[in-house]
């Protein structure tokens, strides 16, 4: 949910044009974070590094996808495209709406005022809003949109408006905002006040930043510059000062920002007591801020991943971060690190949407998550990221796995599975209602935490929740780096290469594997689960091969596709092993169809979904071979007896099944367990046919955005 | 499903109408459980004890409810109406369909032959009646329906024809019939060979008896009269011989059934050893098999509960209990008790339908539920039937809550005050998928069982598996003596009064002060959790004038339906203390109203379901003021950016909320833990008036009925 970009050129001449078209770049490899309008923000005509008030900041925004914008900002005929700006600091921003509906004047880049001071782009919710706001108002700034981001902009002008030096820094003015910040956000900073510098910083929201330069970096490990100064707060005359604060007069004395004071480094790190506490030396660089690495990958591999309340500073081309006070066990050092993506990992290919390139793209994701770590000569499988906690973890009490939307079904698809082979109780549990039930969680449970962004705002909240209990903490995640794989005690990357269209595809088998990889290394030890241990192995052996003979039915599903696309609700139903397919399938289907599909739990049909049962209704029913077959079976039966006319997802050479359905749509067979990888794909299929069919853009469905970061 | 009724008149004269008059009125109480279609059979004309040829049985049948039966006996000119029968044994069936469609042809009673040599009537599904059906084919039996209950008859013709001597029993032949079966079932067989006899019996599904005399009962124990034969096999050449079957020849000998062999009572009973085995005593008495006790309390208040593998019979008037093999641990006697149960509990008086009766009750029922269990001048809460295991369950490892449909709802709702208030972790599941899934289950687990009926197929299943598993098992229902009261080891009965609307109502609400009564019972020793346990208590004590200011909203939510009865599509969101108020206003929605609605958990919102919104799209959702207010307020604000038009169930004087509405329903603000019982109402009338605008019959809803005792 939203987009962040912005982008730095220091001492390297860029002209407008290029400008322009880098941060339109940017933002389209972040438009599956949502769509609904962008913009953008660069330095006016004329500009000095002298007299402020020839210092202008133009904004241009436009509702829409990103590409509106793109034709807005080569209308501009008051900003020469052609020329060459050495220095020069834009911000660029893709919303998706949640405070507000989609319009220009909702649109980030946000402002302190109608001449542009301080402007900033956010990505997350500010759950204070509402009392900042009120606060402001009462002070006299006038607000312009409908959302909670535009106290920022007013709160920085604010704090600007009644310093007690004109020697204030930018990070400075920024510390004292986020201060008062209560929600989850990313958010970069240009002002007219500061030209040619940049201010970032995050809490909850994912920020990164990409450094490009032709010399050599001067470190590659930042010390972090500790402010020692107490908790300010700028608002002490506020009713309703947000919690915690300690009222401090706005003119008391308090420390400014210290600059170069720094803490010893007293960690088991390389010792970098004595390297730069900033990187570039004043030579030629460029920085990239994004909320996520693809829209940084073509510029460069050097990123630094910032932390929750890093506040990043580039002044006279150098990078440095700043924290306020020093917390214990906290890292010192920020390091820049090197990506390991491939840009044409992100890009669409021969495909129609990146979606479908996805779907099909499985038979090889689902290797790479198995890669290196299942040997299948000697039949054992080792999780790198686990091994060391694996005692631990046969220890626990209880496994709980958490995560949202798509990575819930995974969770969901694998629990019986995990049941059975780690002989544990297993709860799976949606990260929303998991916090909102303040779920009792202790010492000796081991919690899971699915997300394929690794940046999930209600996961990533979960995550903290449990570790503040006491319990270990463990990542299953698609993004190295994230905040998810960061945070947790020890975890599985899922390997499946960057994933773009918003509904899942890839990631969802690919998680599926890495839990069923779990299973069967918690279960290596035991000799009476071998037999089923080595069926899953060798069931895994071949799953590559079976899925592209599911794939291969893509046609057919087409076909059926066209006989179902106008209708405007549809049931999926299964049991057992099959019910997270249901509720997954579903979802995909209201995700890019906006068909009311539902995903209901066939032993539940008689306790109320079945009155919805007539001919008209269309139902989807997935219905092999293993255990519950004979109760869906009489599923079906009571399916048809209410003159049902079922599209049924069964085994190969079903005639008891396939006599009583609409259509089938018949599936190779593997272990029950594995069984939900392959049926899913019809399902993903048939979702990507629907919503073409029925006019949509398959990759940006409407109101929603990939990764929500935001609670 | 499936209604089950049988009268039986032994030297009672009684007309063929009050025979007749006397069926259809027991099936008219037991329509809740289907009204596919109904059927009766009964002696045709010329009926004589000792000619087996004049013994014609008559079937009388037709799709539909039971009043197009009723209209039907009535035309049948064959039939002397006026003639008085001195002994007779009818049997009549109203359907719910789960295996052929609803027809005449698929109705029951079904029968052995084209003489109705033996009529059946079953509640429950027979799950190998394809083996039992292609067996019997190729013994020449042919068969005339899409049922899966038409193998019975068969089979105890193919038993009868293939007998060894013409002494066998009636109930030898059922005992030799019911080996065969796999499922679950009630069932009542009548046969010309056995004119004025009765046998029923049962596994799974519920059957009980009412025995109505003018003299006194020759006994109100009846041991049971064990039969020592072994495990006999019909079908020794069957291909496919069911699990379990030890084969034995046709031919081969076998022990009859030994009338009168019974075991001595070792047990802590009133000792029957001296008592009769059987009821009656050759004097003028009348006997009522049926479902539940609902179709038998006008005539009885005298009835015995049947338990599994009990076999009924009744002949000469005498009524005696038969079992196979006596097993460890087992009562060997069946109590005769007395039902408490009011004939006008079973009324609509003057409301358009039971399910409205119902909701309008809720005030009397949840007093009911509390009544003689919290003291509201000490703040204790006693539930007498738990008290004896308190500290065994305050010694568990969890609390696993299991239920289907809207016990499962109950379940959900509670979870996080039980959790709260037990500081155990609590899971809830649906108990189709418990199974599914093979669950594990420990000896430490707690387990709680919820169900209206206390019949529900697959929570029974649950039942059983749990105690197993060494688990200790807890009921909460509605019925006194159903099978889950009787065989968990501890329970509490919600005492709500009889449901008779197929959408459940007043039980959820007394499920839920239940629930909430055990947490508070659990927490009573707990110094840091008295306030809370105050605040619930006090909430509890002012409930029942909440609920009655929320009843007085009808004519408002009338309105609000007449807007929306002609919508296809509803989304209920909520989160917290009311996502089960959610799922449960969506089921009654689609339940009765047929409209595809969904509960949908606020915080998912964003991760697909959001795409569903536009102006279009009706949403109901629940926002009070609690934990979760700020939450939901941000999910209210991406509706509304997205152009949705909620219908906002709130607390009374929000204008946060309001102004944001489309429409507001206004409820009294209760403990946040109760908040749910308030707010599922307006969803329960919502579903009433909607059905009702829709033109459907609110307590036959499609397709469904309302104890659903087949898996």
């Amino acid at each position: 949910m939203c987009g962040i970009f912005a982008y730095l050129n220091y001492q390297v001449p860029r002209t407008r044009k290029e400008i322009f078209e880098t941060l339109v770049k940017g933002l389209q490899r972040l438009e599956y974070r949502g769509y609904d309008s962008a913009g953008v923000a660069v330095d006016g005509p004329n500009k000095t590094t002298t007299d402020i008030n020839s210092n202008t900041i133009c904004l241009i925004k436009k509702k829409g996808k990103v590409k509106a914008l793109d034709e807005e900002l080569y209308k501009k005929d008051s900003l020469d495209l052609d020329e060459e700006l050495f220095t020069h600091f834009g911000l660029a921003h893709t919303r998706w709406a949640t405070h507000g509906e989609p319009s220009a004047l909702n649109s980030h880049p946000h402002r302190s005022d109608k001449d542009n001071e301080f402007v900033v782009i956010h990505n997350g919710i500010i759950t204070n809003y509402k009392e900042l706001k009120k606060y402001l108002n009462t002070k006299g700034y006038e607000f312009e949109s409908e959302t909670d981001t535009e106290v920022i902009p007013k709160l920085i002008k604010y704090v600007y408006d009644n310093r007690e030096s004109d020697s204030i820094s930018f990070s400075t003015l920024v510390e004292r905002v986020i201060q008062q910040l209560e929600g989850a956000f990313a958010l970069v900073f240009k002002s007219r006040h500061f030209p040619g510098e940049a201010v970032g910083t995050r809490r909850g929201s994912p920020l990164l930043i990409g450094v490009r330069s032709k010399y050599e970096l001067s470190t590659e490990h930042i010390p972090i510059q500790y402010n020692s100064a107490p908790y300010y707060s700028v608002l002490s005359d506020m009713a309703d000062s947000p919690k915690g604060t300690e009222a401090l007069g706005v003119s008391a004395p308090r420390a400014l920002f210290k600059e170069g004071v720094q803490e010893k480094n007293s960690h088991n790190r390389p010792d970098c007591s004595n390297a730069l506490n900033f990187v570039g030396d004043g030579r030629a660089v460029e920085y990239y801020f994004a909320s996520d690495a693809s829209a940084i990958i073509e510029h460069t591999n050097k990123v630094l991943y910032m932390e929750d309340d890093d506040i990043a500073v580039v002044a006279g081309g150098k990078l440095s971060i700043h924290r306020m006070k020093r917390q214990v066990g906290e890292d010192p050092v920020r390091a820049i690190q090197t990506l390991q993506m491939e840009l044409q990992q992100i890009m669409k290919g021969n495909f129609e949407a990146f979606m479908q390139k996805e779907i099909f793209e499985q038979p090889e994701s689902v290797v790479n998550t198995m890669r290196g770590r299942i040997c299948f000569d000697t039949n054992t499988v080792v999780l790198g990221g686990l091994k060391d906690h694996l005692k631990e973890i046969k220890r626990c009490r209880r496994l709980i796995v958490i995560g949202c939307g798509t990575s819930f079904h995974a969770a969901v698809a694998t629990r019986q599975i995990l049941e059975e082979l780690t002989e544990l109780p297993v709860m799976v549990e949606l990260a929303s209602d998991f916090l909102d039930r303040n779920t009792p969680v202790f010492r000796d449970d081991v919690c899971f935490f699915i997300s394929q962004s690794g940046e999930t705002a209600d996961t990533l909240m979960a995550l903290r929740y449990c570790k503040d209990r006491g319990a270990l903490t463990v990542g299953v995640t698609n993004t190295v780096g994230s905040s998810i794989s960061r945070e947790t005690d020890c975890g599985v990357h899922i390997n499946a290469g960057p994933e773009i269209g918003v509904a899942s595809t890839k990631a969802y088998t690919s998680q599926f594997v890495a839990l069923i990889m779990f299973g069967l290394m918690m279960s290596e030890d035991r000799i009476s689960l071998q037999k089923r241990r080595l069926e899953i192995i060798n069931g895994l052996r071949v799953l590559p091969e079976l899925i592209k003979e599911v794939l291969s039915l893509d046609e057919k599903i087409k076909a059926i596709a066209d006989e179902l696309y106008q209708q405007r609700s549809l049931l999926v139903m299964g049991r057992g092993f099959n019910y997270a397919t249901c509720l997954e399938g579903a979802l995909k289907i209201k995700e890019i169809t906006y068909m009311h599909s539902e995903g209901i739990l066939a032993g539940e049909l008689k306790h109320g979904p079945l009155a919805l049962i007539d001919k008209d209704m269309p139902v989807i029913m997935i219905i092999m071979r293993d255990a519950c077959y004979t109760k869906c079976q009489n599923a079906l039966q009571q399916v048809t007896a209410r003159s049902g006319r079922p599209i049924i997802l069964c085994c190969q050479d079903d005639p008891d099944v396939s006599k009583n359905a609409y259509k089938t749509i018949e599936l190779p067979q593997t272990v029950d367990c594995l069984q939900g990888i392959l049926s899913v794909i019809p399902l993903q299929l048939m979702s990507f046919h629907l919503a073409v069919l029925r006019g949509y853009d398959v990759d940006c469905p409407r109101n929603l955005a990939k990764s929500v970061t935001v609670e």
